[in-house]
């Protein structure tokens, strides 16, 4: 305050509110309409509880994808969709570049919620419809994409447009069968897709600069911080199994206790050891058994067969790997115990991907112009920027998640959070248009 | 020996070949005809692996249906269903007397066997056809009976027929929904029958002098005691509960381990209380968690709703009530710990039913002039005959269950064994149209 001494005191006054308002400046996305937006989205698939259950290859899927392309359409993008589904809406630049490429997905686990992938692609339209009202052109071409399956819903592997846009998804994955016995070939040429073409999804590394993802945070750091923008550093490698119990199926009244080999028992007793080996190690590694079905599953029937799915994630894929070595150990003790066969198959694995240093710098250096608060954090959500970051750079913005809450139809960010979002998206595609 | 000392060698070989001849005296049933029935009636619902899936009301049950009412009317009895279902075939007798009431179920479990029921229904069925054969006429009228869903796969209300024909079932039962979300009353219309006529289904106890039933032992003890007819002393008594776990469905990435409320886990510490206090008591008690259903019921997410059932069977109502007691004060503690709620439903009670000496006296007696081992027994699986024990006396005739399996497809009877408890129910009919 020393230097305004001698000056009159509606001097001060002017500087302080001068600073003020520049901490917070008008933004160039627009929330209303982004709201709008998320609000028409929401319509697809809508739970009679709330949220949405909006699995890929659904007839929710289905309409909502067409919303979304008549959305990019109406933002002045040349849409196209490749064999895996991917619906890409391209914006050429004033020089011939790598794209910017930026995203989400809208497919929904059972049950979901409305902020989950949608955030991140309708803020990415958002993004492009700013840029054209403003008469931007950037240098790079731009890129919006809404990726495939990326909540794996069908056949249990997830991020599957974006694992099929850098060359992951093998032919054996297309013959895998879901839980109605359809296979994800089938399911594309339901979309009026060629399977035998998903090889054509692969980008070349050579055409995308970097790649971006505006996402909620799905957990509660960010709110239990109060911060606005949540700078990922990394996202967590995830490690799959599903595990069926051959027991006995026996009559419930006629078979004496100690003569029993129940299926259910014994995976139950498999479920509580994922989360105590879990438990056990310091750290914050998750284990998650999400579902367990039992056959023949009538009440006066002794459980004969059952399957469940063991999730586990870390950033550290070798602490993954120690987890796993001590709960199927247990699992063989188990076996043993209860007389029955536990066969657990590997089904994916998701690496831990790391966000890019330059792409962290330029979120951060966005989200301080536009006046807001960060904090860098980890995710420990699986995201299709893991994927890609095979293919090009990748940086990953979060915003709050209220209570935490996501993957339930409780899932809820606050419509303002969502706008900074978007405005940092913006930004920060301008501010990777100038490094790269 | 001393009698015979005197005696020529072959007027000794004589007596004793003729006692050996006298052990085992020529059957009144057709044991090739009755397994060529049976193999018939196994083509209904049949799975590929072996045994069934006919479950009441589905299209294998009605088209099993339809085959036995045509084995009914070749052995010359007049066919009748009543509004609950259930199939009678009546041939009168000499006087003007109460019916002799025998049959059994011919409804599966999913993926059950081809005994359960079905050898109560043809072996009264085939008894009949050697009655007629013979020109065999009894005293009292006779009548097949083959009750509707006996398992009770739809609603969890097992014996719905015979629970029918005592008037036990309600109004209320009717509007129940199965899985499938279809009402009882519904199914009832789907089979052509009228759900408001229920009450029509209620037979007269004057009608009906005595209920006997044939049935597998589904159990393992006559076979591991070498004898061939069970004499029935009772059968257990079943409590049953639905109980639903409502947690908090979340990210399984994002949600740290000390701040899920997993209904699954909670779900499966419940299922393995059922057994620990169903073991800590001595006697032959069972009880039974037969499956586990769980929403969302995808792996990357914490599960926030499960449902299961609990059945509890004993032959002492006070030692079921006493169990049920520990279980639920466990499941309140489970409650707490996983910061869950666990509301326990009671579906159905069957009380204990014990059998009346004098039929015990009469299936004894037959086995014994059939040449056949018998030992007394209880019945550990429920039975239409505990129904119907509130309407006439009832008996109970066992045969044995190879390896004791039953409720699934490797469920196994010989075909020697089934013969024998034919024979043991045409000689008990014949023995029960003398003393009632």
């Amino acid at each position: 305050m020393l230097c305004y001494t001698n000056q009159p005191m509606w001097i001060l006054l002017l500087v302080m509110s001068w600073q003020l308002a520049s901490s917070l400046p008008a933004p160039h996305v627009n929330g209303e309409r982004l709201r709008r937006d998320l609000e028409g989205l929401s319509q697809f698939g809508r739970n009679p509880e709330g949220g949405v259950t909006r699995v890929a290859f659904s007839e929710a899927d289905r309409a909502s994808r067409e919303f979304v392309m008549g959305l990019m359409r109406d933002a002045g993008l040349a849409v196209r969709v490749d064999p895996a589904g991917n619906i890409y809406g391209r914006r050429e630049g004033a020089q011939k570049l790598p794209a910017l490429l930026f995203g989400s997905h809208i497919d929904s686990v059972p049950k979901g919620g409305n902020f989950d992938g949608d955030v991140g692609s309708l803020g990415a339209i958002e993004v492009v419809r700013a840029l054209k009202e403003q008469k931007v052109l950037t240098r790079h071409p731009l890129e919006v994409v809404v990726w495939t399956n990326e909540e794996g819903h069908h056949f249990g592997s997830p991020l599957f447009g974006s694992r099929a846009a850098v060359g992951l998804v093998e032919s054996a994955e297309l013959d895998r069968r879901d839980q109605e016995g359809v296979t994800l070939a089938e399911w594309l040429r339901r979309y009026g897709l060629d399977p035998a073409r998903i090889g054509e999804a692969r980008r070349n590394p050579a055409e995308i600069a970097v790649y971006l993802e505006l996402h909620i945070e799905q957990g509660g750091v960010l709110e239990k911080e109060a911060r606005q923008i949540g700078v990922v550093e990394g996202i967590v490698g995830i490690r799959r199994w599903t595990c069926i119990v051959e027991g006995f199926a026996n009559h419930a009244g006629t078979t004496p206790m100690d003569q029993r080999q129940d299926a259910l028992l014994a995976a139950a007793r498999a479920a509580l050891l994922v989360r105590s080996e879990v438990r056990a190690q310091p750290g914050r590694q998750v284990g998650t058994v999400g579902y367990l079905r039992v056959e023949p599953g009538a009440r006066n029937i002794i459980p004969g067969r059952a399957e469940f799915p063991i999730e586990l994630r870390d950033l550290s894929g070798a602490k993954i790997e120690a987890l796993a070595a001590r709960i199927f150990s247990g699992i063989h003790r188990i076996e043993q115990e209860e007389r029955v066969k536990i066969a657990c198959q590997p089904l994916s694995y998701d690496a831990p991907a790391l966000t890019d240093p330059r792409l962290r710098e330029a979120i951060g250096a966005a989200a301080k112009e536009a006046g807001l608060s960060t904090l860098a954090l980890a995710s420990g959500a699986g995201h299709d920027a893991q994927a890609v970051a095979r293919l090009a750079p990748i940086g990953m913005i979060f915003i709050p998640s209220v209570g935490g809450i996501s993957h339930s139809p409780l899932e809820r960010s606050e419509w303002h959070d969502i706008a900074n979002g978007a405005e940092v998206l913006y930004r920060t595609v301008l501010k990777l248009d100038r490094m790269f």
